[in-house]
């Protein structure tokens, strides 16, 4: 059986347990996810008896046929509608949707349809069951992860060894070398907008790479990451130009220890908000607590954030193979700031570490 | 008044009309073009009478304050709640709010929060009225695209110049590489997956490129586009390697001939659907009609696909300030296809060009 049908087998499961015949599955990543299908029009019946149906336009007739070979395909323009009608035609009594993707507008379009083509079916949420598939991570895309952060860590390696990290140049310069770097070594995009972020532009968790010039005594703060097979990797690096102060040495130790510890608590079974309050306590015993302004860190997968979330609100349980980050941080306002972080997927064992750039404070 | 203050007015005289007190706009690109504001997290409160509020959350407080300085800041994790919460506190009785973009768990949402704030507002689509003023460009917007397109332009010139795309090398060495020369010309980051197609695979419309290798006699057809400020280029060239057969320029001036008549159809007042039978019926006539299966073009701007569709099922006029593409193809299935495409402004006088590279059949 195919990953995708895998997948599907799961969810087909977990449709039954809640007595529905059939799950519309409109979210184009969950698409994606449950069929392998990347096209940027799709949708997906998945049916507790019988075969399931994808549906898409003819733009993708080929590549679809080629990318998904085990599930039946529907051609239309109007996908959601059409595989509505078709659920219709097939019996389905009780249908299952993603309430959190499905518009309000799309909604009436629903029920319209199923309105016309006579017995309706009712409409049932299944809320964010396929995003809870996701969130533990096969093999396949355990791999794929893998290969997203390899090549963000040898773009940042290269960068480093060529002296593209230097006073002078702009952080506007750094990020778009590192997103070409990235292409270049075969990502298919930047995970998301390159953070690049020198002097007191590294106290903002969120900056935008401006034109900014890196200068000698300057923190530089990386984030970024490369998407393989549509999976995402981030890391985020901190760097000291020319000669690291005391200052710049204790908060990037401190937050390094942070990060150490969040990476250590990540067990099968441990609390994401106890993994966030592990490396929250090294920073607030330190007298910096009001200085780390955000989570610990997320899920990523097909996403760059995604289930579970690591954080005073989040909620729940890790388990194997789940892909995380960790990523504290300490941001003194007008100064500097600092933040550490890796993509780490968890085991029964040991937890893995993707992103495998040194964490020691590199002056460069 | 800033060229956002102005669309906001714009969108403040369409909600009094509608006989609403405040709109809710939750689309981001939609919040985007209202303000400036680029965060991944962020809504807008359109008030009537009184200041509007821009909600965001804490990693984007100095962005926000930065790209948006007419806009008072609501400071908020759950930033749509917030938003709801405060229309309440300010008396707002009819809220509009896009139906389009809120999900049934958002609306749901909606109605607990407004409902527990006491008064509770009533929620009125708006539709897609922001979208509606997005297809008419402004200067400033227009001038996005002129440079997103010089981009395009550029990076397609440099990589023929360089003998890129010669026999031998792989639909995915010329895609990177055109991705990797936007970058570094500026672009922030490719429109969308770029297609790159040769021989047989160049008579599949939406090809994703891979290991097949460019060929002498073959065409190559690249689909690519720049984003610059937010704004996308679109531009499809079809190239001969080597040497062009009479079957390639016999497609190549039919598509080309059906290109200009669609181009030079576009003027104001001009119905969508009859400016695609102008193009359509060049190819109609030529006895392909069922190799070109798309329609015409769409609009262009802070998405690549926008209104408005220039298609047989599209609806509404031309006006001026629109930016849309202009792309018949004619495919012939296991053998090749052609496809050119310009993006083109409408204005009062004669159509503006955007993308410059030249449309004569080019044999490298």
């Amino acid at each position: 059986m195919s990953r995708p049908a895998e997948r599907r087998a799961a969810l087909r499961s977990r449709a039954a347990a809640e007595g529905l015949d059939a799950v519309l599955v409109t979210n184009l990543l969950n698409v994606r996810y449950l069929t392998g299908f990347t096209g940027s029009n799709g949708a997906l019946l998945v049916r507790v008896d019988g075969p399931d149906l994808l549906g898409t336009d003819g733009r993708y007739t080929t590549q679809a046929g080629t990318q998904v070979s085990d599930v039946e395909l529907l051609i239309d323009r109007a996908t959601v509608p059409a595989l509505a009608r078709a659920a219709v035609q097939r019996g389905v009594g009780r249908l299952g949707y993603e309430s959190h993707d499905v518009t309000v507008d799309g909604f009436a379009q629903l029920e319209k349809v199923l309105g016309e083509a006579g017995t309706s079916p009712e409409l049932v949420s299944i809320r964010r069951a396929v995003e809870a598939l996701r969130a533990i991570k096969d093999d396949d895309e355990v791999e794929s992860l893998r290969r997203a952060c390899a090549v963000a860590d040898q773009a940042l390696a290269e960068l480093a060894a060529e002296g593209a990290l230097r006073p002078g140049r702009t952080e506007l310069q750094v990020g778009r070398e590192l997103d070409a770097r990235m292409l270049a070594l075969g990502a298919e995009a930047p995970s998301f907008e390159t953070i690049v972020a020198t002097g007191a532009n590294s106290a903002i968790p969120h900056h935008r790479p401006d034109s900014t010039e890196l200068r000698a005594g300057d923190f530089l703060k990386l984030d970024f990451g490369a998407t393989v097979d549509g999976y995402h990797s981030d890391m985020t690096r901190t760097v000291v130009l020319g000669h690291a102060a005391d200052w710049q040495r204790e908060i990037y130790e401190l937050v390094a220890a942070s990060q150490a510890a969040g990476r250590a608590a990540l067990a099968v079974g441990a609390d994401v908000v106890a993994v966030d309050s592990v490396a929250r306590d090294v920073i607030a015993d330190a007298g910096h607590g009001e200085h780390f302004t955000h989570g610990l860190g997320h899920g990523v997968g097909l996403e760059i954030h995604e289930a579970p979330g690591i954080g005073p609100l989040g909620a729940g349980r890790l388990a194997a193979g789940m892909a995380v980050t960790v990523e504290p941080g300490v941001y003194l306002p007008g100064h500097g700031g600092v933040r550490i972080e890796d993509t780490v997927v968890v085991t029964d064992d040991e937890p893995e570490l993707l992103t495998l750039t040194s964490k020691e404070l590199l002056v460069l």
